[in-house]
Parts: structure tokens; sequence; C-alpha cells
């Protein structure tokens, strides 16, 4: 006989890799169909929990899992919604652990930041407390690299390889029209409380004057008449400058633009940063910009992935059932640095409580002495989450990610609303 | 002895294969150097030529010179300096010519957009009128691909292949967490006057349902109430909707917006059509919504050329210059499909006067009768456009584009300024 299910969620923002680490977990179910059943998916993630909405992963064809490996965005949906305290809030637990019971869950995998790991703690407590058992295993993911106790979350090396290399390509564009054309160019990249996508497009100035020149994180306090100085400055000596910004940076809001823009300037608005920046330099340089506003396309480029960040992410997830079956619970999984040069990394494992609702921030010897720059120790620890290409299929000259229809596991388990 | 010089500009933007062309053209003037001396490459196109800032192409490695082949943006520099009509600006000709015939130029290359062409014509009849023997061959580039008698320009196979790819995976991400977060996705591409490339991300909806979901083109109308309804209808049907909008579509500005968001919405600023589509959606709507301006990534994204596109522009850098040697002027190269099934295509020739100036629109039969999304025809004219990858090399994770340092030909020609 089979052992118990497993629950498996994607929770919060996407990633190009998310779906290789639900990749991972399948397979290695599947090569252990002695020990553990069925993974049941949450469909929108933890929201499919509470509703009894599960995707019966045994109805995916062995290519069609496979594809997974290659595939961005979610491919069982994913949600922003986290349960929120277990005594407060005992109906949603209740709800959702009849759900579980219904289906013989005994295997949770959450896969999700910082955040997410709240709700799997959570899980895990409402468990013990009420004697179901179930083991609770968090898994790293967040293009915002922010995790704590990992040295990197699956879904940031994709997005850092994808900004780095989208600064370096328009970077040529620039310098090849700036005495006629553009001369400024603003990229905001994601990013609210952490400069790490921020800083990982410093590795694509690789040789002396190469873009980008100016990066603003949200570690560093916008100064504006610095910057415009610096912006001139940059102009003045090649002719052109490239400017990375990440969205956190508070780019302050004079009544003239205000006034201008409002609409676009409020907190939450993607581009308000970018707009913001080549409104100053227009009004205090005069000098010709554009700008770019990447949004989602920075996690969701599967066809310029990290491979190394997408075999982090694979790895994960068949770990993930590896340490379950070895009775572990209670933990997320993370990532270990063993060695810089080359490159060397291991599966480590940190307690719940340690990560859930905390923030990794940059370290401060990561942003050099001027605070528009990366340090070569920044460098050298970023480059290796970039490294290494994997395509994915491609036909009729379009990345190849096949239409996969969502099965329901039909187990009776009573109305959940 | 060798022949007489060439002499090579790139003009207007620059594309992702641009320099392909001119890989093309000096490895083939490399091949024919008994006939044919060195390529003198304009700094910053034209403007070097007037101003006698000449490239010495013979100064490049054959490694450097194949690196070409992968390497966006303009490696001698562009420009958007038209020269105007020859008789009232005699003046301007006058220094060309000097400079010409200083290098002992009797070739004229010129690698542009429908305006190029219209220099490159005054060039040719300048020539003639003051029996200077020069050979002047316009190479088609842009990638709005809107010169005529072209089957497609160099440079827009590859910007469409980028569109469509960055479409079909921004979608399955809206997809996966449309219920809880993002419903209304905006995506603003280049094309003023036309709208191929904002036809060319139809070509990521392979399937029934898949992105884009609504295409704006320049050439239809805009309706907001038609428009809101139809958001509001795939959202009702789908639970979210991928728009794609060419920034030549006339969003127009209420009141409202315009106190709110006046900088952003003047006519000439990237950005305008997305944020004055998602301020539409979010105020009739109420949907949550995010957008994205991908500018000159779309047509600088070395990373993601398509093969065909790539191969095409080599082709015509190559071709122009066996014409050349064969005695043809006035002309500018065109490419011309011989069979849709396979797509085969060959490199034919126009008069440039047919072409210089003129822009080529859409077909009708290319929009669909709702006038948001294209036709069949329209997919099967554009598909193998963007058909095969041609990866560039990588190094440290990052496609590796070596720097080239340009050096000017020493040639002593007099003060041209």
């Amino acid at each position: 006989m089979p052992g118990r299910n497993a629950f498996y969620a994607q929770s919060g923002g996407v990633t190009a890799v998310i779906n290789a680490t639900a990749c991972g977990l399948i397979e290695a179910v599947r090569r252990c169909s002695l020990q553990m059943g069925t993974v049941f998916a949450g469909h929108d993630g933890i929201v499919g929990g509470l509703t009894g909405q599960l995707v019966d992963t045994a109805q995916l064809s062995a290519a069609q899992l496979a594809s997974l490996r290659h595939r961005p965005g979610g491919v069982f949906g994913s949600s922003r919604y986290p349960l929120l305290d277990r005594f407060r809030h005992r109906d949603q637990y209740q709800r959702l652990f009849a759900v579980l019971a219904a289906h013989d869950i005994g295997y949770f995998f959450y896969n999700g930041g910082n955040g997410s790991m709240l709700t799997a703690l959570e899980v895990a407590l409402f468990a013990q407390e009420n004697a179901y058992p179930l083991q609770v295993i968090g898994i790293p993911k967040t293009i915002d690299n922010d995790i704590k106790y990992t040295d990197t979350c699956p879904g940031f090396g994709s997005a850092a390889k994808y900004v780095a290399t989208s600064v370096r390509e328009v970077s040529l564009d620039v310098a090849a029209m700036c005495r006629s054309s553009t001369q400024v160019y603003v990229f905001e990249v994601m990013g609210r409380h952490a400069g790490w996508l921020a800083a990982a497009s410093g590795l694509a100035a690789e040789n002396p004057d190469d873009g980008p020149h100016i990066i603003l994180f949200p570690e560093t306090p916008f100064v504006a008449e610095d910057f415009v100085h610096r912006v001139g400055a940059t102009v003045e000596r090649l002719g052109y400058c490239i400017v990375v910004a990440a969205e956190g940076v508070c780019v302050p809001v004079t009544e003239e633009i205000k006034e201008d823009q409002g609409g676009i300037h409020s907190h939450s608005q993607p581009g308000r940063v970018g707009s913001g920046l080549v409104d100053l330099v227009s009004r205090h340089l005069g000098y010709k910009y554009h700008w770019t506003l990447v949004d989602y396309l920075q996690r969701t480029a599967g066809h310029l992935v990290s491979a190394t960040d997408q075999a982090q992410a694979y790895a994960l997830g068949e770990a993930a059932v590896i340490r379950a079956l070895a009775g572990e619970s209670g933990i997320m999984l993370t990532l270990e640095r063993t060695s810089d040069h080359p490159y060397r990394w291991q599966i480590g494992e940190v307690p719940l409580d340690k990560v859930a609702g905390y923030e990794r921030k940059m370290p401060e010897n990561f942003i050099d002495a001027t605070g528009y720059h990366i340090t070569p120790e920044c460098r050298a620890h970023l480059s290796p989450l970039i490294s290494g290409e994997s395509w994915p299929p491609y036909y009729h000259g379009l990345p190849d990610y096949p239409p996969i229809r969502l099965v329901h596991g039909a187990v009776a388990y009573g109305k959940t609303d």
C-alpha cells in the first residue's frame, strides 16, 4: 500500500523557475511511489487548499511533467492569500485540514517567500496542536532574494540574468546613438525594500565605462541633486548614461511633478520611479531620454533562465520529498554555498520560525563607497547565481510551453464553503 | 592594386541584427580584396561622413569582425541626421564628397530605413550630377517593418520574436495569479504608424484563449468604450486579459487624466499608451493591473534574435558588395519571398526612388474583423520571420559582446569643418 499523499502549493509572485521546483518535487514523488502517494497541488496555491480545489498531478503525463522544468509562471496557480493567526482564524485552518484529511495528506510542501513561510509555520503548529500527523516543509522562492539563511532564493538568479543581460544590451543601443538621440536611459527593476535585482544589473558592467553607470538602491537615500550631478558628469564624459533604479527608491515628488504626473507617482504604481527620474533629468539637464519598465518580464523570462538557478529550484523540490520521507518537518530548505571558486552548493535547512516573516537586506559591503554601484564582493557573490544557460524547447520560433489542463482530484470531502 | 574603398553607414534606430549586416558586408569585402579596398564606416553614421570621422574597419581582427554577427546596437554608431535637399544644402554634400574623395571611396553602402533611403538617393544623384564615380547601394533595416517592396526588413523579425516571446511568457505569469493579483496586463510595443510589431505579438496566441487577447493597432481607430467592454468580457470569461498596444494608438486623454498624468501623456512620451490604458481599465472596471514598457529592449535583444532575421541581415550585407562589384547602383536591396511552406527567400532590388520616403502599411487582411487580433494570413506571413534561434556566446552568465575600440582612418583630406 502506498504512503500518504502530499499537498504542494505555490505562493506569492511566480518566477521563471518555480515550476522547476514543482517538477523536481513531483518527479521525486513518482520515484518514491511506495512511500508517498499522489501529489495534490493547490489550485491557486493555498486557496485551492481552502476550497478543496486540488489538482491531481497524477493526471500529468511524464512529458507534461518534464516540460514544467522550463515553463515560467505558476502552472497550478499561485496566490497572495496568507493564512493568518491560527487562533483568531481557526475556521480557516479547520477548513484546510478537512480538505487535507479528505485527501489523506500527510505531507505539506509550501513553495514561497518569507511571508509564505509564516503560513507554513502556522499550518505546522496547528497540525501539532490538533494531533493531525503532517510533515511541513517550506521551499524557498522569490525573485527578491530576501529570505534569510539561504545563499540565494530560486527565481532570483534567473531574474538577475534577465536584468543584467537586458541592461548590457540596451547599453550598446544607447551608446550607438547618443550623439543624435537618447543620452540618458532609465531601467526600472523590481525591489521595494532590498536592492538585489538592482545590484544584479551591475554584473553587466564588466569593463570600465560599461553600463550601468548609476545604480539606485532602495538601501541608499536618494538625493536628487547628487543624482542629477552624477548623470550630467557621466554624459559629459561618455556621451550617455545608463541608470538602473529599484522600484523602492524614494524619488521625491515635487509639487510641479505632482501636478503633472500625480496618477503615475502614487507609491504603489509601477513606472513611478522610472518616469520620475527621466522627468528630473529632463528638467534639470535637458537631455533626451528613454526608459523601460520590465515589470513582470523580469520574473517570467523562461527563455533566459540561469541554469544554476533552474538546477537549484529543481533540486530543492526533489530534496523536499527526500527530507519529508526521512521524517523532517517544520523546516524550510536552504541553499548553502560551500565554495566560491568554483561555485558549489548543497541543500541545508532552517527551522521555519527563524525565517518566517523576516527579510534579508543586502550586506552593506555590497554597495560601493559612492552608493551608486556594486563592490567586487557583490560581483563575486552574484556572478555564479546567473551562470549557465538552459534553453526551453522552441516551436514555430517561440518557446514551447505546451498547454496543460488541470484536473481536480475527485475526492469526496464534503462541502468546504 | 586593390580597388577603390567603400563607405558604410548605419542610419536611424539600431536593431539586434544591423551589425550582422555590417559583418556580412565587411567579410565579403575582405574576400574580394582584389576588387575592393577597405571599408570605412561612418562613425555615428553619416555624421562621420560629414566630419571625416571614418572608422578603418581593416583594424578589426577576424574574431572581432565575426563577433558583430551577434552584437546588438550599432557598433560604428548610428544617427538620425538626414541629409536634406542636395541643392539647398549643397555645402553638406560638398563636405561629404570631399571626405569620400580623400578616402578614395567608390562605393557607398547605406544601411537604414525608408527615411535613410532618401539620403542615399540624394547622394547618388549628387554624385551623378557632379561626375563623382560612386556606386550607391541601400541596405534595408528597421524594426518597424515599414519599407516598401521588401518581404520584411532586417531587425523586424528579431524584435517580433522578442515581443511574441515576452507576451507568451507574461501571459503565463498573469494567468497563474489572476484570481488574487493582476487581472489586466498591458504591453506597450513600438510602432507609431504601422502595427507590425503589435501584430507579431499575436503569434504568441497559438491555442484558443492564449494571450494576447486584445491587440490595439494604430491602423484601427481606438474606441475607449469598446475597448473597456472587451477587456471586461475577457476577464469575465478567462479571469484575466492580456492587451498589446502599439505606441501609435490614440488613447484619448480625458480632462481628468490630463490633470493627473499630463507629463506622461504628451504624445511623444514612451509609456503614454500603456499608462493611459491601465488608467482606463482601473477607472471603469476596477481591475488590478500591471503594465510593461519594453522600449529599446525590443530592438536590442541580441540574446533572442530570429535566426532567419540574422541570416537575412548578414546576406544583405554580403549581397551589397557583390552587386556593387557587378556595377549596380541607385538601388536598395530587398528580400523576396519565393515560397511560404517551407519559407524561402532570395535577394532582390528596387530603385531607390521607389522606396525613399514611402511607408508600408500592414495589409488590411492582416487585422481580423473585430479589429483586435490578427488573421490567419497575417500569422502565416509573420511566423517564418521569427523562426530559428541563434544564441550569442555567453561568458560569466551573460551574452559576450566584446569591447571594440574604433580606430579612425588616418587619411589626410583637409579640414572639413
